[in-house]
């Protein structure tokens, strides 16, 4: 257990997702003494859901991930993934290190067979109460179009299994719509989608589109898409501070913005930041989402129903099927 | 002239910058029937501020580079370019094809001694009114090291000249702050601005720090450039929709946005993409600025108003002085 705000937060999402998930068995692994009083405000019968690792080493989230994955066998971090590799979980959840995570998971897991790297993926808001997958948000910052040909398969086996999306529709992030655009590593990638009958492709997008386009799943390099989902994140915070600067100016305004509190909340439900935690690093043979590390207790909540969807929906076996029958056509 | 709303929007701007800057004597090339009540509208003084260039062909939003530049000779595109080569005036403004603008600028203009590539650059907001230079926005998506660094120099000189920034702080877009992140393109560009003492370099800064960080201006390539641009625009353009969507539901929220009008206008101003308007194309021998294509009136005006600004403050000269002495250190 870690993340900015300490385990109390994700303590209270556990609590969130034992009530909302009846089906959910739940390990966590930290400190005793953080779960002590988690476990005596439980009822009997949640009790029997919940089991607890006691670990008594911690990543921090300025380690190196070479030093997590060499130093800290004994971590909670390192313990969970463990706990996947053995079958004894189905799928982990942490807030922690981005970069330790992802190179511990790599490491003790393996990507699943056809696979050469993992991607990280998450939902982001469209329009319309609509969603979008967007991948790589920065698992592997070097790339080829392989890489990105499997990316997209991934994507669209997500999409399918956990939205539940018939054929979802995939294009690949560039700088214009047409053939002639873009750097050699889409032009390449966007050959082989198109010889490959069973996803979906529908072509390139545009970096507006993510938001507003047709496409289900949007494909790009580690370098690319983090800088995307940050700049992203970066003018819509400055669009939000700009709102409530400009209310706290006058006084007219001030009572404005109090009048104004159930609309902005309607408006919160629309684009509520918190259901889009939960980053699921796929490609790995066992299922690892990776929350925020200053999520809410409300966004770890959706980080582990995103988690135990992709167990119920046995997500990394559906992707392992799909690049099977892929590289036999290929 | 050009651009989706056609000459009206363009010639509207054009009076605009007549009245504001009182220096500028403006050519305009285009149609001479678009021209004529254009004219007849001015006062006598004003007239003789202006030039008019009859072109009868032009060059289409849908025509490829090359197309444009080997077979439209003559329009208008064209001759505004080749009258910034003859030093017939100092600037030169388009809402045109932006591949086409650029192939003919760049073939026709050249590149400064020491440039080998021109770069798209824009401002950008930031917080509390402040405002930052992200380059490159896609004139090339193939870049190299070298290129990042000549691309940081000339971002460089254009706050320095334009905004009057003392020393601006110059910083790569990258996945990460620490030394290990990146891709070995910006690992290697990072080395040669830490070997430069001549621009002012902070180092990496990450696609949310665009819109909040120190920087005065951002550095990335073409590729990463364009995308992070148009993202960070169709999230915001996604969350104002969202804003309108949740104000016209409810009789309540039609209310309060009615109220709310004056707040709204506030807002307005202080992110007015307006005033954002203008994208120069720089490392040329000449100077170009890229007018968005369905941009406003007033937003024109801002296209025209920064490339005034760069012909007063001479800065291809100031480019090439930099370059030369940043590559005599080199």
């Amino acid at each position: 257990m870690g993340g900015d705000h300490g385990p109390h937060v994700l303590l209270l999402a556990a609590r969130n997702s034992l009530q909302k998930l009846p089906k959910l068995q739940l390990t966590i692994c930290g400190h005793a003494s953080a779960y002590a009083q988690f476990s005596d405000d439980l009822d009997v019968k949640t009790r029997l859901r919940v089991d607890f690792v006691d670990c008594d080493e911690v990543v921090t989230m300025t380690d190196k991930p070479t030093t997590a994955l060499r130093k800290k066998k004994r971590s909670s971090m390192r313990k969970v993934i463990d706990l996947v590799k053995s079958g004894d979980v189905q799928a982990c959840v942490s807030s922690g290190n981005t970069g330790a995570l992802m190179a511990i998971a790599y490491y003790v897991l393996k990507t699943l067979p056809g696979i050469s790297r993992p991607a990280l993926i998450s939902w982001l808001p469209k329009g319309q109460g609509k969603k979008v997958l967007l991948l790589d948000l920065g698992a592997s910052v070097n790339c080829d179009a392989e890489g990105l040909f499997q990316y997209a398969v991934m994507g669209s086996v997500l999409a399918e299994q956990c939205s539940h999306i018939h054929e979802p529709k995939v294009a690949l992030l560039n700088v214009g719509q047409e053939d002639i655009k873009g750097n050699t590593l889409v032009k390449h990638a966007d050959q082989l989608l198109r010889d490959c009958p069973s996803v979906n492709y529908i072509g390139y997008v545009e970096g507006d589109e993510i938001f507003s386009g047709d496409a289900d799943v949007v494909v790009t390099d580690g370098f690319t898409g983090n800088i995307a989902l940050k700049s992203s994140e970066g003018i819509a915070k400055l669009v939000i501070n700009e709102i409530k600067q400009a209310t706290i100016e006058t006084f007219f305004a001030r009572l404005l913005s109090k009048l104004a509190l159930p609309l902005l909340k309607k408006l919160y439900q629309r684009i509520n930041p918190d259901q889009y935690n939960g980053a699921s690093l796929i490609g790995l043979r066992g299922i690892v989402v990776k929350s925020h590390g200053n999520a809410s207790a409300e966004a770890c909540y959706y980080a582990i129903k995103q988690a135990y969807e992709e167990a119920e929906n046995a997500v990394p076996d559906k992707i392992k099927t799909k690049i099977e029958s892929v590289l036999m056509e290929h």
